[in-house]
């Protein structure tokens, strides 16, 4: 009586999604869906089927709740949509301008299906927005910061790698230590985007690249650097493989209250994580759990992770968490 | 259509939660109960009625979540039980051998009362209790830390005045530097109760009292003070007004644990309050608000936090949560 997992997409999310079922006990890899060839993809559970994507459609005895690990720009507000119809989804969907829409449309899919689609799942939004909302509600007269890094910020460095005589790029977020500490000693200063956030960029050039001309393209580039003090290193090929191989991330939510005649709280929740997509996978991982649970007790449609008790997450019993983890 | 606020007991917890109604504008606190001569009781809300707990005999109209503010000791495993059988009720039971049939026993009650009983609310069991669930099962390969401190714990403040020759006393807890950073680093460290925290004790002794005798029982004190280092200073009664009248108090959960290859993730959940009672109250009080909202959707029962999802804590509507804090 094992969970089925199954798998929609198998970059690195996917995988970080295959590592955590391996983690768990109580579920089960059953098959990865891809829309490539399935005969060119080799995946990292042995004895476990790859399929075309196009095997989905009608639904599958085989998998309780499905991972959809696409992009959020152009797949999950497709995808998510029309798989709730057939199965329990999780998704990570995190434009965040879009949730709502995002949101109403899983929602009648989901029920349209009798299923549950959780969507933006992980830890930014995810994890990080549950301690948001906990912090918030605990202490309404006060303010929340979220510091991201140090990581490896994936949209940051594809951006680079678009500049011409760019072979590679790896792009760093670092949280600014005084800011950090202005934060956590309550004192809820007024930060710019400069002031809480530098950007390091580690960057393989071609050879006979202007170098000079990358470093400024990339310093000047709109939203994603130029309101930032950002560095640039032209590193080898070597290098790069040797010292940015690891998708390393993390981050803070602080959160700063009063209450009663001026006295200060200060919440923190941070994530200090080896493996971005690893973790990311292993929060999805627990939520498809939850779907599965909660679909189990009849209910359906679209939920996020304040939706969601935390007893749902977990594979432990109820008795055994109060006796427990309490 | 405020939430109808009780408070039972009027002791530092009880007015922490008296401070917190005030920073929730969905609520009123429309009486405070206690077993003294309500004549004897100045409250800081004005206009609020201060009545025996006789009153409540039978149930009130004018409340809809009545807030326990009882030891957990011998006070809340009679009051709690009692008072779900007539109202929505939270409490902060934090004697943890005893929360299962603590719960057993307020889940009959609540449900004889057809209302909620949320019982072990508050930081420590609470919101750490909640860090605890989230993160062990994300990452079920992995291991929970709890550290308390810097922060005065009354219980071993009370054990130390309660010594012969001891006029006044306030004990600190301290959470030691090496052992958090071991924890922090992912090491996943064996400790001793020794190596984890250290006890600070000030001391206002009576005059004429044999100092080298005190500080001796204090140290050899078994369960409070054997088996950490312990250091103590005998101040005076100014010195302790001055210094040490507040109620701070603090931990952090860190939560270290791997996924695929042997990456590591290391999550943090911390706290650095200036009112423990304060923010108590303050956690109670959004817990309140679940116990109203549960129950108005037809709920019964004894809940702990781990059965509530993080929205019912909150004032703001599901849609403005998705839209800002996810």
């Amino acid at each position: 009586m094992s969970i089925k997992i199954g798998i929609l997409g198998y970059g690195n999310l996917g995988r970080g999604v295959e590592e955590a079922v391996k983690k768990n006990d109580d579920m089960v890899l059953t098959g990865v869906y891809t829309r490539r060839d399935p005969k060119d993809l080799k995946i990292n559970t042995e004895g476990v089927a790859v399929r075309n994507c196009s095997e989905l459609e009608g639904g599958r005895d085989d998998i309780d709740v499905l991972v959809i690990c696409g992009g959020s720009a152009t797949d999950l507000p497709n995808m998510t949509p029309k798989y709730a119809k057939l199965f329990n989804v999780v998704d990570s969907f995190d434009t965040h301008a879009n949730i709502p829409s995002h949101f109403a449309n899983v929602d009648k899919a989901a029920k349209d299906g009798g299923n549950i689609g959780i969507i933006s799942g992980g830890w930014d939004p995810g994890m990080f927005s549950i301690s948001r909302v906990y912090a918030d509600s605990i202490l309404p007269d006060g303010q929340a910061y979220t510091f991201w890094g140090k990581g490896v910020s994936q949209g940051h460095s594809d951006a680079i790698r678009r500049i011409k005589g760019v072979k590679d790029a790896r792009q760093y977020t670092i949280p600014v230590e005084k800011a950090l500490d202005a934060v956590r000693s309550g004192q809820n200063p007024t930060l710019t985007t400069r002031e809480k956030h530098t950007r390091e960029c580690f960057v393989v050039a071609e050879d006979g690249a202007d170098k000079a001309a990358i470093e400024n393209e990339i310093k000047t580039m709109p939203n994603y650097f130029a309101d930032y003090d950002t560095t640039v290193h032209f590193i080898s090929e070597d290098e790069m493989k040797r010292d940015h191989s690891g998708l390393p991330h993390g981050g803070s939510v602080i959160y700063s209250g009063t209450t009663g005649q001026g006295n200060n709280h200060v919440v923190e929740y941070s994530l200090k994580l080896d493996s971005n997509p690893e973790f990311t996978g292993s929060v999805l991982i627990a939520l498809a759990r939850a779907a599965y649970k909660l679909n189990s007790e009849g209910v359906s449609g679209a939920k996020t992770v304040f939706d969601i008790a935390p007893a749902y997450l977990s594979a432990k019993s109820a008795d055994d968490l109060r006796a427990h983890y309490l």
